[in-house]
């Protein structure tokens, strides 16, 4: 008896030759794609849970390439202000008086649950306390790439980045035969970073054959005081500290020059561009269609609920095709394939998990997403791809099945509890609002 | 017996200070506001339909400034090619075999759900077959705003502008006292009507009090175009012909000179801001802030579904906020707060029925929309406006008040059933694709 059977599917391959097989079947064999084809051929095979997908489409989950989820607790709660204003009066005292482990637990499970029911399978985050979002991701069967942050300064975690990188370096090893989770380094930027602790993250991440995440030229400033300190760009600074030699993810990139693609190009730097947080933040627009010219492959992320708001990938998927198009002057660039194929198997490539996640296909790990395409506003199909870029919205997700168990199953959560979570996040956000008003008040 | 009594609920009114009322009530007699505060005040009322809303927001419906509802059945024809390429391939050769008042009534209705299970309670039109459209409204007792769509050439509806003109004149007379729809008249543009049909629509408006719905200056095309062919824009080539001396809602005003937006001012131009369709068409940036500092009403609007490819005004709503911070290298602009006010009090004032909707108010009607807010993306709460601009989706919606009725109940529409319209659409769907083939073949 195989695990999962999927009838009646649309099924939107995202495979090489990105087939696509109408009123198909799908078969799940424990947390593996066993079949995808006319459902005549296995209608002798009986499955534990069978599901019938008429009226929907069925598709890879979708990967966002770039957040902090455990921010979900901050969402909404400084929006509309320049990003020095944002950081230094906001989220810094905050996050230095609330970032606590329990906090964390609850904000990673808030932001999970988001993801989840927005239909993303998989996602890149880079913050505190790895330890724990691991173990929440266990509890809700999520897949992720874990960056441990890793700054110069004092974390809510660790009091040195020594600290730091040899706690991550043991959680490597420890996640490194988990199906879910992997722990990577992730040295917060150039410019929080000394020299050597960039480098101490690089050998990490080698000796570990595991990516490094990084946040690399996000702002003009980050930008100009580079070529202030260093006479380099972040690009070329990073370079020059042999930091691409080796897997990176290389989140923002908005400011690079010629130049820099090149190096990038070279260096098989891969890329997450987060656009809706880069317009909301005033940090600019990532030359994204000129990095995939150069074949450097680049998917999309959300960045966090701060800045954002939220973490809903088929939104960033249409911003992303709107605001390239826009900056480019050429609507025919990033069509709506392209940008399916970035939240999908080319951000796996991204994430360097494309191996066994990204597609549909005959082998690879079951995450896969069901959408209610028989609504309103999806109705009539001419092009699926347009409607995943323009038209749906993260609602329109039935079912979510993240290597091969159902996490979520008719707009249900199968393994967490969503209400209890809430009332906890509420109780958090009170007492930042109450200690703001406080700190107001002094 | 009052007719319906909304209890438990989170008020937001969009009045003018701005009130918030937590745990509140609100009662609505026939399809008047009838009082909005503490339930205790009126637990003695006894109402028809009860809603208990806890865990919802009450808010005024929003209002769609800009679509063309009809054209929801070509929703995903024809996607990211060039303008040119759009219009005279598939638009224009679609339309002109496929416009009839069948397929309006469908992609009205199809549009007109969209809206609905969104949160939009009023939508400003233009297009063809006015008629078909205001009796679609009537059957989903929508409120609209029809502009009935007047060009010098051959249209679907009309021979003639003199005809269109004509009938338009009628059609104002006989929705004069519904109290849902109004009809208007709406020359296409300054570049596809003559001075004679402009002229002619003005005075029709004026002589029925009601506004003039035009497209102006959407692209830089027609901005050149307009400076050789008169040495005006197009702003002041309209004002020339006194095309502004009377109500008008100019959609688009993308290329907007300071001149322009001195006689925009002056002449109480109304305007209409369509920020995805602007992108997706890489027509560019309308100068929105500056329009709202020089004191011109601006609202919010989809545009067609062919152009955007979404009815959603919440999608619009955070676009808009970005896209404007991003073009004017201010994270402050566009605060949430005046973003939800562009989509609802101030959209009503840009359409000429402040008077009646856009806010929650005692003595106004009753368009009002509660939307699901106990839910992972939506929360913790920190700022209800931060919530409703950058996290919520149209999806979020539970239930949808128009004029005193009922229209959407916990996500089920209570006038219409879609599964028809949808069977239709797809059918209109796989005839237009069919003809394509057929034309390719040729």
């Amino acid at each position: 008896m195989i695990s999962i059977k999927i009838t009646n599917a649309y099924i939107l391959t995202m495979n090489e030759s990105f087939d696509i097989i109408e009123n198909g079947c799908l078969c799940i064999e424990n947390n593996i794609i066993t079949y995808i084809g006319d459902e005549s051929a296995v209608s002798h095979l009986e499955a534990h849970t069978v599901i019938d997908a008429q009226g929907n489409l069925i598709m890879p989950g979708l990967i966002n390439g770039h957040t902090h989820a455990a921010m979900s607790i901050y969402k909404g709660m400084a929006d509309d202000m320049p990003l020095k204003e944002w950081l230094e009066h906001h989220i810094f005292p905050t996050e230095s008086e609330f970032c606590t482990k329990e906090n964390v637990e609850i904000g990673a499970r808030l932001g999970i649950m988001e993801m989840i029911m927005s239909g993303t399978t998989c996602f890149a985050d880079m913050y505190y306390f790895t330890p724990t979002i691991a173990e929440i991701c266990k509890e809700m069967n999520m897949r992720a790439l874990l960056g441990q942050a890793i700054l110069d300064f004092k974390a809510p975690d660790f009091d040195t980045p020594t600290q730091a990188i040899e706690t991550t370096k043991q959680l490597i090893h420890e996640y490194s035969n988990n199906s879910l989770v992997q722990i990577i380094p992730a040295p917060h930027s150039p410019y929080t970073c000394s020299e050597e602790v960039l480098r101490a993250c690089r050998q990490l991440a080698n000796d570990c054959d595991v990516p490094l995440h990084i946040h690399v030229s996000e702002t003009i400033a980050e930008y100009n005081t580079s070529l202030a300190s260093h006479n380099l760009t972040p690009v070329q600074y990073l370079h020059s500290l042999g930091m691409f030699d080796g897997k990176t993810i290389a989140a923002h990139c908005v400011y690079i020059s010629d130049e820099d693609r090149q190096i990038m190009a070279q260096q098989k730097v891969h890329v997450v561009n987060n656009p809706q947080s880069n317009m909301k933040l005033v940090s600019g627009i990532s030359p994204v269609p000129l990095l995939l010219q150069a074949d450097i492959p680049v998917c999309l992320g959300t960045d966090s609920s701060v800045s954002n708001n939220s973490l809903d990938m088929f939104q960033e998927m249409k911003v992303a095709a709107l605001i390239h198009k826009l900056n480019q002057s050429d609507a025919a660039v990033l069509p709506a394939q392209d940008i399916v194929h970035m939240c999908t198997r080319g951000a796996a490539k991204v994430l360097g998990i494309d191996h066994i996640v990204g597609s549909l296909e005959v082998g690879k790990q079951a995450d896969i997403i069901l959408v209610n395409i028989n609504q309103p506003h999806l109705v009539p199909l001419y092009s699926i791809y347009s409607h995943i870029v323009y038209a749906m919205q993260g609602h329109d997700v039935d079912t979510v099945i993240i290597n091969g168990t159902i996490v979520y199953l008719q707009k249900q959560f199968q393994l967490v509890d969503p209400i209890e979570t809430m009332i906890d996040a509420q109780i958090i956000a009170n007492a930042i609002m109450q200690r703001k008003t406080e700190r107001e008040q002094q």
